[in-house]
């Protein structure tokens, strides 16, 4: 095979390059590589555990000049926000870091402060830590969630019909909204437990650039109206589809279940209808958007932050 | 509280300080920081999730020279020999890597083609896999692991009277060993299974450095026969005591137990007792030996890799 380059590849065709080829025991792995989080086959029917990976790294996704506990505090939040991408609760976390040898030891007290607290917020168990040296800092959680009694959402459930729903408001204009965002971990799970979503994932690289991942893993298409994508204050349509970093729940919901779902709706956080699934056909394969963030390519983002 | 340098705290002081305050759902956390997995109750009374957080870093544990496949090869092993530390067996584990943007394709292709390589030999699921930026190659290993109808042993469990065993041989002088060790999954199981092991761990920064953590976490003494420490061919008592990285069980039996484990250990690699288990007495507490490998205190390593 010739040789590609990072840039040339993009994030997700690495990912594609390096885990193509795994293969897992289907009778215990309900999903692995592709979804927000990978899925396990608990005790019983009704039960799944949910694991995740994520890391955050000095000058990618925050700086020396980051206040050290909103550090922390990212590090496990994005990881909970792939837990709410599929309806589920955390349980429990361990974590890495890797810390150059001038490090200095207060910041990396405030660091795991903020880790605390919001792992204590979101009732996450911080069970295992380990330390290493490196040059750049970085953080590494591992997140072990679960669905006890009901199914997670999986990418894979959008149907043709279904209608495409957006948390929140895209394109925070708050620079700080990286560090700070709450994940929708009790929207993510009432929406599963009570079946509205057929699908659902988290926005962490912008609509432009997760809508295509969702359509791809259900093999359908979508008819968005962009004026009904609701934009943060002061957002552009093109930051709202672009920038990424909103951690909001984008899901799909049967018609048969788009009325009660607004009507019954118990959140503060808004809920919006941006468009509908269209069963793949011939103009469906199209992309949408041009674009949304990708690490090797490095089209976009809040300061080249992520 | 004055600031302290890293190498003054060295890794365990750092992890104290660190994680020192993190509390736990004891209800569902049997055991978090401090062994060498967490373990958490899965449902019924015999079933235990094992969970664990590792990393492997470029010139830290291994160089730009190492064979592409060893390196996946060795991020894997090393978290799968914390799980057979605790008696379990792996079920399923999720990849980060930080990759510099001009790193070769093939090259992480390779790396993956060893984990991968393991995985299978080891029955492990690959479920997920994260990519970031980052300006120096680092693989992270999430791994859960689970004990189904028998419990984990942990590194708290050895009394007064237990006598101290260590499976292989210590202090092995093949440059390579780090990358080519086998964990010992196999033998750690059937000794967490039939309930020969009373307190178990691995040995990755050698016994100089490991068997003060047993000693802690169990509130024991120990009184080794230095003699009775068995070497790899070649290798000093020096080597054996501070090298690290051997990756054998260190694991302590009830007396009662010796004869049988002795008659039945059905593994071709070799058992040796190495001493006994002292209740905590006046000269208990003295370190045993002087040393063993710390990050961040750097005094040993194989040509300071980790």
């Amino acid at each position: 095979m010739k040789a590609a380059s990072l840039a040339a590849l993009g994030e997700n065709g690495l990912l594609d390059l390096l885990t193509g080829r795994w293969k897992t025991d289907r009778s215990r792995i309900l999903t692995g590589v592709g979804d927000d989080c990978a899925v396990l086959r608990g005790d019983g029917k009704n039960h799944f555990l949910l694991f995740k990976t994520d890391a955050v790294v000095e000058d990618v996704h925050f700086t020396r000049k980051t206040t050290p506990a909103l550090i922390g505090r990212k590090a496990l939040a994005r990881a909970l926000s792939d837990i709410a991408a599929m309806g589920g609760r955390p349980v429990a976390a361990v974590i890495t870091i890797g810390v150059p040898p001038d490090e200095s030891v207060s910041r990396l007290r405030a660091i795991y402060t903020g880790l605390q607290t919001v792992a204590e917020k979101y009732g996450v168990n911080l069970v295992g830590g380990e330390t290493t040296r490196a040059r750049q800092l970085f953080l590494n959680v591992a997140l072990l969630g679960e669905c006890r009694d009901y199914r997670p959402v999986l990418r894979s459930g959008a149907r043709g019909g279904d209608f495409l729903f957006v948390t929140g408001r895209l394109g925070a204009t708050r620079a700080r909204h990286h560090l700070v965002f709450e994940p929708r971990l009790t929207e993510g799970e009432w929406l599963a437990r009570h079946k509205f979503a057929s699908a659902m994932m988290d926005l962490s690289d912008g609509l432009g650039a997760d809508l295509p991942r969702l359509a791809r893993a259900s093999g359908v298409g979508f008819e968005i109206d962009s004026k009904a994508i609701p934009r943060a204050r002061g957002a552009s349509l093109d930051a709202a589809v672009n920038d990424g970093e909103d951690y909001e729940l984008l899901f799909t919901v049967p018609l048969s279940h788009v009325k009660t779902l607004k009507k019954k709706w118990p959140f503060a956080v808004p809920l919006h209808c941006m468009g509908v699934v269209r069963p793949r056909g011939k103009d469906s394969a199209r992309p949408l958007f041009a674009y949304g963030f990708d690490h090797f390519q490095q089209r976009r983002g809040h300061a080249g932050l992520r």
